[in-house]
């Protein structure tokens, strides 16, 4: 139901009419239209609106969307996209506690932006968590692998697995709902992430014996 | 719409066939047993039976409970009650780092224990908060309290604020979906109140301050 963020639509070579590159140019626009529009102005906003932002048809938006909960999912597994590229260069370029810590802290802040939409998926009975599987996005395996390998260096505890670290993610998002403190999610996150790690006598001795 | 737990039904008096001290009893035995009935075999179990195992009628169960609502948020509220019992007792016999998180505990077993009933009351647009308040039981004001104690004998982190728990107390609850490990509530619990409480550096400073 959901089309991949990566490939043109079904629509687009059945028709023959639109050029593979232009409908993909479309779809992008359209895409980065909804998403800006939709945080600005919120989720009301019709989707006869963004194609005339986007400056397309609804025709054209329709065909890469037929659905508005279709344009929702494909933003937020676009952002998932996104998230994956985010924690693979921090697997690559940082050490693992400054890889995990880093990611848990992109997470929250994009489970809060996105907490809109994703409560409307949910709503509506969409699977975010399948579809984005199915699309080939494996945001938990990242969030695993980087927590095994800030574990294995000994900046987190030995002892919290995945469920505890997605349990405490989903409690900062919620954080989010009272949103009258800006420095709040970040607050909360360090307050979390104090707790995850080693203490710092255990870190200590970790240093020490790696030297 | 919602019975105080602790007065007697207006039917009770209205009628005038039961005595005041008999349904008050029999209404406590509904809640109790009722209590036990959803907690061990879900709550689809039918009002009737209920009746059955309290040893009344149906129209006992009814006159106090008109709906099944009625009785899961007796059951909450109920709950509820005993909780702000537990947060004196402890804000009396304990210090003050000890109370709070003492209480955080008892607050994420207990949201876990009775997640079931608040989200069928959630899902029906029954507002629990609201009911409790209105019950006059202030739960959300014992967790105040024992917060501002502990930062204030520096136990807790100065920064942190009620929201802040508010939302680690909901990240905990949720840990509790995936069942299967027994003493996760009680890690990621840990796991918190390390994040929670201000760094042995400072504690320190602070014990060596009043010595």
């Amino acid at each position: 139901m959901v089309n991949r963020p990566t490939t043109a639509t079904p629509d687009a070579s059945r028709t023959g009419r639109t050029p593979r590159a232009d409908a993909r140019r479309n779809r992008a626009r359209v895409l980065a239209v909804a998403t800006e529009v939709f945080a600005t102005d919120g989720l009301k906003v019709p989707v006869q609106e963004i194609a005339r932002r986007a400056g397309v048809g609804t025709g054209t938006v329709s065909r890469h969307f037929p659905t508005k909960q279709d344009l929702f999912a494909a933003i937020l597994l676009s952002r998932i996209e996104e998230l994956t590229g985010q924690a693979d260069a921090l697997a690559e370029g940082e050490d693992p506690g400054t890889a995990f810590s880093s990611f848990f802290a992109i997470l929250v802040h994009a489970g809060a932006a996105n907490r809109g939409l994703a409560e409307a998926l949910a709503g509506a009975g969409y699977d975010l968590e399948d579809a984005a599987a199915r699309a080939g996005y494996d945001l938990p395996g990242r969030l695993r692998d980087l927590l095994a390998r800030a574990q294995q260096a000994g900046a987190v505890r030995p002892d919290v697995d995945y469920a505890d670290v997605k349990a405490l993610l989903a409690g900062c998002v919620a954080r989010d709902r009272s949103n009258s403190d800006p420095a709040a999610l970040d607050r909360i996150i360090a307050v979390v992430y104090q707790g995850l790690r080693t203490s710092p006598a255990e870190q200590a001795g970790r240093t020490s014996d790696n030297a």
